[in-house]
């Protein structure tokens, strides 16, 4: 007999197998009881029959198994025409591995905070579970597109020795005799990285001090952010693009069953897959938020109420392009058609979800650099290397950052960034 | 004409095209220039004879050109018989992107911390250019080796609130007004990930403040760590030496040119791809180092020489199972054969690497784990989340951990693991 998994039980119609399992929920009548299972792999339904096992195996089930009990279960696999997952076991004989009781998360409501409070259960149950191989998938399907582009993956630093001038939001690490800073990017380093290799992405975590409280906001996230050299912002644009559509056909073809269970129907990605998504300038963008009614004007950064506006027009996400230089970072390079702007773009996506990319171009040009690394306050002693890769061989390139959690919040329609990564660390939530 | 990379030369014999390089060296006799180029993708020559280009475009290449410098190439690829990679560009045209004056490495030696002290531009050049594909390779091939076998991929938090009582080793973290560390190990949160995804493993920084100056140690350096429910030590070792040699099997397909750059041959990597390894146990390892002539007995833990030695018998990657409990971690269960000891294993590379896995199964009796935790000076309201995983459905499992830098210094034969990864970082060394 095989020891297989819920997964697996497909290729074993008709079959006895045994699967270390736990019980997700029951329900009995008389001489037939329901076992919802699970076992990592997926979930299922057991049925045992009276007439099927000896008393003291029926009497277990319907005693003794209680939520989250983990036990190996035989039987023998049939097909389930009810159920989504089309598949069931017929069981023959439970042998119980560890008990459960009073498990604390019940097939009830709890608030938010019970459950963050408790992630290392709450990740058992379904919508953790899916979410979570949903971020798995997408990790993958990062690396499986940069490969297939030509791109070597690249890790920036954690531990960063400097930090900009009155930078209120980097976490202080004491390192020996030395003051450390957590990175809150791996651009400038992916930077050196694209020099070197050409085409580069880190796939990271990154973190920032920020006491926000909102929902897009957390102080531990994972970013990728590829650096092209030799690389000009339009083909850039091109592969943000082509990016977010692979990532999402990828979810289509592999996690059809996952979305579903968060409650993201795969008909509503599909537009997200076709090419090209839409770009506006930014001076576009403050015509369109004044037409709308907003109180917009030049000059301003957009919040949560404009981006979602903005990308409402157009169903897809859909690319700002080339904002004001003061609400942009020091690398950006000058837009040609007007000095007040720099070459940039953010990618806002649909449905209310706002900025997933930020990118531009990088000055290539080392006074400009120099100059913008002293009016920030950016000194030699730390920064001078990123002087240097101006100043040996400086080439056009261009670069982005997509925040991992907030596309999968937006992919998945979660209301939280915090829904999306494993153990999510917040203003006031460093525990488990 | 199309612009093209160094690497997609092959399909250009006999064709004009465009590539952005970096000149790295350059020899010119009277009428005929080599320069050598690399852009990123790949290293190749190209040639520019007087005769073919304008007398400015001949001085421009024999004058203006240094080390480092950027331009544009235009010219026809063809085959190069004496070169390795087989092909070259006879250059019809240059356009100077950015100038290089003095580069600082030149093709000489250079001092160690010199070299890291220029890490940002050492990259560029060949070894650390091909070091960097093939870890960015040992990473998609991670990815790809655990999708396949089922596992999902599981991001353990990087800040951590809590800390074993007395570890000297990690890195405090102010955290607004809480205290945090650095993670040094995602396994206690992959052991949550695997009760709920069945098959889990973390790929992230982790952190040690330690004040060692060996070869083999980093103060930031990644991670891999599957953890996987309702498995034992047997079929975690079976998963442990596929997953080494997927890895070593992938370079030979995928990277086998960087590989001979950075001196390993694919013949030597062969045997390593030839399952299964050999498994002894601590207590024979320990009466072979008493044969060899060391003065080790039971109840030691092994340095450098004695993992060398061990390796050096078998000339293949061996397992050491079931150490003195004294020398493992708290997590670790009783060996039913000898209670002094553990059921785990280290898994020691050859050709004087050492450890490049530990792994184990992890206890899943509550009272165990509940004592242990005491003992270990570990507080219940940190580290009550990990008892539960015994408390609710506990079930057997197993993990292990492989120390990515070690695995990538042995297989590319690097004396010291700093060459393995982007921006080390060490004791004296948080910058650039
Ligand atoms: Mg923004
Ligand atoms: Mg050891």
């Amino acid at each position: 007999m095989e020891t297989i998994t819920i997964s697996e039980s497909p290729k074993y119609v008709g079959e006895t197998v045994k699967i270390g399992v736990w019980l997700t929920d029951k329900r009995s009548s008389g001489k037939i009881a329901f076992l919802q299972l699970r076992d990592g792999t997926g979930f299922f339904q057991g049925i045992i029959r009276k007439n099927d096992v000896d008393e003291k195996t029926f009497d277990l089930a319907k005693h003794d198994l209680h939520q989250e009990t983990s036990f190996y279960v035989t039987g023998e696999i049939a097909e389930d025409k009810r159920s989504k997952f089309g598949y069931e076991i017929h069981i023959k004989d439970i042998e119980v591995v560890g008990a459960s009781e009073d498990y604390p998360i019940g097939n009830k409501e709890h608030g938010i905070d019970f459950l963050l409070d408790h992630r290392h259960l709450w990740l058992r149950s379904r919508k953790p579970w899916a979410l979570m191989r949903i971020r798995s998938r997408v990790k993958l399907a990062t690396m499986e597109f940069f490969d297939k582009h030509g791109f070597t993956q690249f890790d920036a630093p954690e531990l960063t020795a400097s930090a900009p001038e009155g930078t209120t939001e980097l976490f202080d690490v004491k390192y020996f005799d030395d003051d450390a800073y957590l990175s809150q990017s791996g651009q400038l380093y992916a930077e050196a990285g694209a020099m070197a290799l050409g085409r580069v992405y880190t796939m990271g975590p990154t973190f920032r001090a920020e006491k926000s409280k909102t929902r897009r906001h957390m102080t531990e996230f994972w970013m990728i952010e590829p650096e092209m050299a030799w690389m000009h912002q339009d083909e850039s644009l091109k592969i943000q693009e082509q990016y977010v559509a692979y990532l999402v056909q990828d979810l289509i073809d592999h996690c059809a069953t996952e979305l579903e269970m968060v409650g993201r129907s795969v008909d509503s990605l599909k537009p997200f897959t076709e090419l090209p998504y839409p770009r506006i300038t930014y001076k576009k963008a403050i015509e369109m938020l004044q037409e709308g009614g907003f109180d917009s004007k030049y000059g301003d950064d957009f919040g949560s109420p404009e981006e979602t506006y903005l990308a409402d027009q157009f169903k897809k996400p859909v690319f700002i392009m080339n904002y004001p230089r003061a609400i942009k970072a020091f690398y950006m390079p000058t837009d040609p058609e007007d000095d007040r702007q720099v070459i940039c773009a953010d990618l806002l996506a649909p449905e209310g979800y706002g900025e997933i990319i930020g990118g531009s171009e990088r000055s290539y040009d080392y006074e400009y650099i120099t100059n913008k690394l002293e009016e920030n306050g950016l000194n030699k002693e730390d920064y001078g290397w990123y002087d240097d890769l101006r100043k040996y061989g400086s080439v056009p390139h261009s670069g982005f950052g997509m925040g991992l959690e907030r596309f999968l919040a937006w992919i998945t329609l979660q209301d939280h960034i915090r829904e999306n990564i494993p153990f999510p660390r917040m203003l006031n939530r460093l525990r488990p």
